[in-house]
């Protein structure tokens, strides 16, 4: 069995072509490491690759990728829609096949010291790699952002886990982590009101007394529609389906129904044929020994 | 990208362990190929095995297993329910990665050449392979069973593809042939009423005016309750959900509820997914793009 882990750096560029090219490059041309996708945003100034592979290499990719941005990437120059505080502002570390969470948190680790030791830029460690639970949320750690960086780092409480005690003066931090695979899953409402959605989002996430694992916030689509836009955090311990049907007899107190929904980039196949088990009623499936595909990755 | 086929022959032995035994051991010990699944049922006395992989590996596995059943079984002496016309009574090859229906329709022809000349074992192209319209349907060619298969072959209609113009006096005909997958799919109905149960089966499957890609027939289970037993053989003109949604508005008819279903055996998981996709009404769902595990098969 191949071992595999995915990484999501999210990278503080989203405009200059050239640097996008070349972390692009790189992020194609290590052994043992895929670039399954990547996206730029323009009006977040921020862009997002997908690795996948043979760990140690990915590792390697994701520590090659933190470098070779620090060099491009002056965040003294960056302006944008989405909070950030790096250069490279976040290295998730997400378990694939036959690699534990644990094992995951201690690549986290010796990533971070790396990147800490060799390139000077302070890393913490979030999520399940987090040192303590306030620093578990990559909300939190980005509050204040790059500006308020050289401040922050003066609190106790921020002291990072690896390097410090000052940002770096252009790459600024970075977040190093381990967490499980998230799935970005938006559902589109047929109606104008922004009110509805973001009653929705409050009624299905987490942090408002919904599913545990679901975060959510409502938003304004171009073509006069509003969206539930949502990050599903495990989606064993909360499915896709049942936010959905929730987000479906919730709407229809307003007398709103679901249009459509998209599930945004990768998406791990047993997210969605728990799903269709649920729907199709199908009693003991058993994913590991029946999804055909499960026995040749 | 690794090439893989699936092949899933079916013996005419579901009792003697002994001989099973042997031909589990063969299937398991041929390199590149992976014994996913086998089972043998005792009233139809018939076994089916699931094998895997490469495909020239996987083929001479089909070859070595129908030449070690051809030295063990002997239908002279068998009785069962199913009915079956030789030792390995049938070798559908099916594409499941990098490789097309005309390659496995090329790979059918080889190893019915392989059996008719080597074993002396006359043999059927059937499915995909088929050379001529009336020998697509496996139970076409299999009427009148291994009894009746000496006059049969006499009549130029039945002349076999490769091979002949007799029986194998003990192993009798083998059929072979490039199909797609097939999904095993049974609903469980909330009654014990088995005309209802023969009634949804004529609506849903194909040969009665229902879906195309859907045989269905009715069961009584042990528990008092039918069974809508399915095989679905394309899965992508005919989905899952369509069948399933279609079968509980006509159980509705007579204030019947879908209890459960089964999907027995293996599925490729695109099935699945393609059902998750309708109910969660996912627009623009690309599989092959999308799904985390298929960059890695």
């Amino acid at each position: 069995m191949t071992r595999i882990i995915e990484c999501v750096p999210n990278f503080s560029e989203g405009r200059d072509l050239t640097t996008l090219q070349t972390l692009v490059d790189l992020a194609s041309s290590i052994a043992g490491v895929a670039l399954l996708d990547w996206s730029a945003d323009e009006s977040h100034n921020r862009s997002v690759f997908t690795l996948a592979g043979d760990p140690e290499a990915v590792v390697t990719a994701a520590f090659d990728l933190c470098q070779q941005a620090s060099r491009l990437i002056d965040l003294n120059q960056h302006q944008g829609e989405h909070p950030r505080m790096g250069a490279t502002d976040v290295i998730p570390l997400i378990p694939v096949r036959d690699v534990s969470i644990d094992e995951c948190v201690a690549m986290s680790k010796a990533l971070a010291k790396r990147i800490a030791d060799e390139l000077e830029i302070p890393v913490f460690l979030y999520e399940s790699s987090a040192t303590s639970p306030g620093r578990r949320n990559l909300a939190d750690i980005r509050r204040g952002q790059f500006e308020g960086l050289a401040e922050k780092l003066t609190d106790a409480t921020w002291t990072p886990d690896y390097g410090g005690p000052k940002p770096h003066p252009t790459a600024g931090v970075t977040a190093v982590g381990a967490r499980g695979p998230l799935i970005a899953f938006n559902v589109n409402l047929d109606t104008d009101r922004l009110d509805v959605a973001k009653a929705i989002a409050r009624a299905v996430r987490g942090s408002s007394g919904g599913f545990a694992a679901c975060k959510a916030m409502a938003v304004t689509l171009d073509q006069g529609l509003v969206q539930v836009s949502m990050n599903m955090v495990d989606y064993v311990k909360t499915p896709l389906y049942r936010v959905f049907e929730t987000i479906r007899f919730e709407a229809a107190r307003w007398g709103v129904r679901i249009l459509s929904s998209e599930v945004v980039g990768l998406c791990p196949s047993q997210a969605l044929v728990d799903s269709a088990s649920y729907y199709l009623q199908i009693a003991d499936f058993d994913f590991h020994r029946q999804v055909l595909e499960q026995h040749f990755i």
